[in-house]
């Protein structure tokens, strides 16, 4: 039985886990569970699960949270250091799961930790990833990736012998502009960008996906997994999104992982690794499907892919700012602020405009994101004026 | 290093293994290589192999092979006693790619040896699946499965959970008669059915990807391999033939090997493993192919799939009978005496007055395949006059 921590238990992925668990409930026992001011969804998931502890970062919820848990015997807490020891409580398994910088410290406590940390969102890896992979070389912690493209490569590539492979393939469904000129993206509202064709999935990274940022922060995130050259993971168009990556051997042998666009498949990889654990999907019918894609990817008209790469091959500080500086484009964009293709030209401006030092530890990080997002906030401000 | 033999190597495949064996010459030590009678080629990739035997089945051609091999310092040797005793020295790696049913009995020498056996024809696992089975796990001989398709599923299979597989799915190019109807397959020709669309083959399994008894073969060969239900192993028609194959996990991930259609490949696979090798081929490149597609299999106008299938359930001799009943079926078509849609006729006609008891041993198996051939052939004649 494997002790469970999810930090972010009420979001989509969150949710997406408990479901998984709640099919096996003598696989796992839940040593906590944590949200940001969700007391309603954070309560019912600890009494249905037998949470010993449940968890809101935001102080002001405490109070509710503490009357819809009286009698449960489970125990409320609330803030950020309660956040942060509930992360170091040592489970076998944590689940990495807040949205945005405010992840990083209590993924960051977990790994200290050790045991097997999940990482569901890009922050970890994207901003922080010296720090992170610092850490977790230090404690012995393994990190797992829970996002479909790299588990995809964690489950193709042979950690024990690195040598033998010769490139990672990312696929990339392109995104819903994938055949559109530069033109005529000029004038997409939010609408037609969250509308992603494959995945369902929040504003923010439907966004990413539209322009292919999204990709680009994946093509940073399998560069800090996967011990390969950064040359040596390509990009390719896959409009189906049923291949979920590749990994190309010296032999010539291409290993893939292919599945249905659901999240439960690569949560449950994690969930159950190094064995695996029955989820509740349709299996994949290629009959149904029929076909599959594959173009290359066009760096002129998604410059976010060659922005993410300059980041990657620059290293310090820049993967961070892209990132901070993205956050802050997609939000304006969606406020309806600024048009879509400013959005990698924010990012390419703040890039231009800023160089810090490489961020050594977690705060110097934050430091880094937060003086990005003064620079983009202030770009979009010209844009809009 | 690890010493080698290669039984048949002089063949397509035994060609292929030397080729990638001499690309690593520090990392392999030929004991012995073996022929039928062509004694120019086995003495030239001897000598430059520098092999410590080398083996002719046919022993008229020992003299020969002499005269070749005078002052060369490699031991000449020659008949079935001599090919016997030459599979029976124990090499680490021993390739089994000597044509037909006369491969049995070596392989079988082999496989009582114990070390690694690469499996590169249809024989030992479809006519011999038991016996052979049987012998590697009393030797603890380990079999590696060299064609294509069953080496991507043993590079995707994970065979120390096989509870977590669900399906394996088995693609097929299709043949190049794929879209044609029954009635148009009628008049076929051998110069037709020999003109496969992806991988340069011999004309006997360029007939059998044409009417589809090669994907029935490997069926069979599949369910020896794999321990999965019969009906867990699914066959899917893919023209492009890229997907090698794939393995269906209870969690909705779904592997795949993928690859150019070259033999070199997964011979190199079995060579190298559980490491890699190098191999000269070019990186498969997912953009130039451009598309992948999948449809369903028709029993109906490739009835050599529900014959195999058939074949599989009922176990015992009728695989053997199919295989032999088939070659010679295939022969008489390749000589025109037969028509293509004859060679299913004849192999159901055989399986339908033939039912001897389930063969025990290897010489029990020969027999199954002598009666077979015999009644195959009676056929045959009708047909023909």
């Amino acid at each position: 039985m494997k002790t469970v921590t999810i930090l972010g238990a009420t979001g989509s992925v969150g949710s997406s886990t408990l479901d998984l668990i709640e099919r096996d409930p003598d696989g796992f026992e839940i040593l906590a569970l944590t949200a940001n001011c969700d007391t309603e969804k954070l309560a019912a998931a600890a009494i249905r699960t037998r949470a010993k502890r449940a968890v809101v970062a935001d102080e002001a919820c405490l109070g509710d949270l503490r009357d819809r848990l009286a009698g449960s015997g489970i125990e409320a807490a609330g803030g950020a250091s309660a956040l942060m020891e509930t992360a170091a409580m040592g489970a076998d398994w944590t689940m990495g799961a807040i949205v945005g910088c405010a992840g990083l410290e209590p993924v960051m406590a977990a790994v200290e930790q050790g045991g097997v940390v999940v990482l569901a969102n890009k922050e970890p890896l994207v901003s922080a990833g010296d720090v992170i992979l610092d850490a977790a070389k230090h404690s012995g912690a393994t990190l797992l990736p829970a996002d479909s493209e790299h588990n995809a490569i964690f489950q193709c590539f042979d950690a024990s012998r690195p040598g033998n492979v010769r490139r990672i393939i990312l696929t990339c469904s392109g995104g819903p502009f994938r055949d559109w000129s530069s033109e005529r993206m000029r004038d997409v509202t939010p609408e037609q960008a969250v509308a992603h064709p494959n995945w369902s999935m929040g504003a923010k990274i439907s966004v990413d996906s539209a322009t292919c940022m999204n990709k680009g922060l994946e093509l940073i995130e399998a560069a800090r997994l996967f011990p390969v050259p950064h040359d040596a993971i390509e990009i390719v168009i896959h409009p189906q999104s049923v291949i979920h990556s590749l990994v190309d051997y010296i032999d010539g042998s291409v290993l893939a992982q292919l599945g249905p666009p659901d999240m439960r498949t690569p949560i449950a990889h994690c969930l159950a690794w190094p064995d695996r654990m029955a989820t509740p999907m349709e299996p994949l019918d290629l009959i149904a499907i029929g076909r599959l894609e594959f173009a290359a990817p066009d760096e002129m008209r998604f410059p976010a892919l060659r922005l993410a790469r300059q980041a990657l091959d620059a290293g310090g500080a820049r993967p961070a700012i892209l990132n901070a500086a993205n956050e802050i484009a997609v939000a304006a964009f969606l406020a309806k602020s600024i048009g879509f293709l400013e959005i990698a030209a924010i990012v390419e401006h703040t890039l231009d405009r800023y160089d810090p030092p490489a961020p050594k530890k977690l705060d110097e990080v934050l430091a880094v994101d937060a003086g990005a997002r003064a620079i983009a906030s202030e770009r979009v401000k010209e844009y809009a004026s």
